[in-house]
């Protein structure tokens, strides 16, 4: 199955987060399960905080790329329309909260789960939890915008 | 000159934002300027949002950690100790805030400047702007509390 972020068109796939041509990144992949958003991510051992735990910015980062995946998928479901009815539009995050209320242990899969609102077909809000089993460690809230002109490839 | 993550016990110096010891990490370094702290960084290549432009989950995680260490320097500071004496205690983030004001450009060195506020030995916040040349692009508040027990390395 395809991810969100696999419809993006090659141009805005380069994210250090979830771009599917970035070598370097973490790859995060996004998909659609009934009306919530849902990501799996196994972090690699060199994304500590401190021993036996998981860095912070890491967690910040898989949840932004979450959010702007799932608000991009809302816009165009919105739309009328459905994955691979072209590329999907790129969103980016304008405001990102993270609330770390347990330590998010190092070692298991974390589940990224994903609740778009949309304000407008520009504008979605996303709350995002990240669990380990059954427990939701973090919880994210980010105001995603669809991509401005001025961060457009030209 | 030491900056403020030089001083981490060895066994907590492995963060992938600012660990010392982390060999894939960004190795973020802050220092005092003042009543304020600052942290020099340039951006990898790899270090994408879409292209030209820095990814904001990088962004998130540069600010976590100089918040976090802002803390810690902070802190001991407030104890009445000076940076070399002992260990920097460490903090961990309980809650980021990062408004994302402009877009950054990928390429030129990133200023991050912190204004730590203490509430207690054990609980700062950090105010924290990015800025390229003269432009705040990005601004972050943290909330940073010593690390708990239950994260600490046995």
């Amino acid at each position: 199955m395809k991810s969100f972020q696999d419809y993006y068109a090659d141009d805005l796939a380069w994210c250090f987060g979830c771009g599917r041509l970035n070598l370097e990144g973490h790859h995060l992949q996004s998909f659609w399960e009934g009306e919530t958003t849902v990501a799996r991510f196994t972090p690699k051992a060199f994304h500590t905080a401190v021993p036996g735990f998981v860095s912070g910015g890491v967690l910040a980062s898989i949840i932004d790329c979450h959010a702007t995946g799932s608000a991009s998928a809302a816009a165009h479901r919105a739309a009328g329309r459905e994955l691979g009815d072209g590329p999907l539009p790129r969103f980016v995050t304008a405001s990102l909260r993270v609330d770390y209320r347990h330590p998010t242990p190092l070692g298991p899969e974390l589940v990224l789960r994903g609740r778009p609102e949309i304000a407008s077909l520009r504008k979605v809000s996303v709350a995002v939890d990240v669990r380990v089993g059954e427990r939701a460690t973090v919880q994210g809230e980010a105001v995603c915008v669809a991509l401005p002109d001025a961060m457009r490839p030209t």
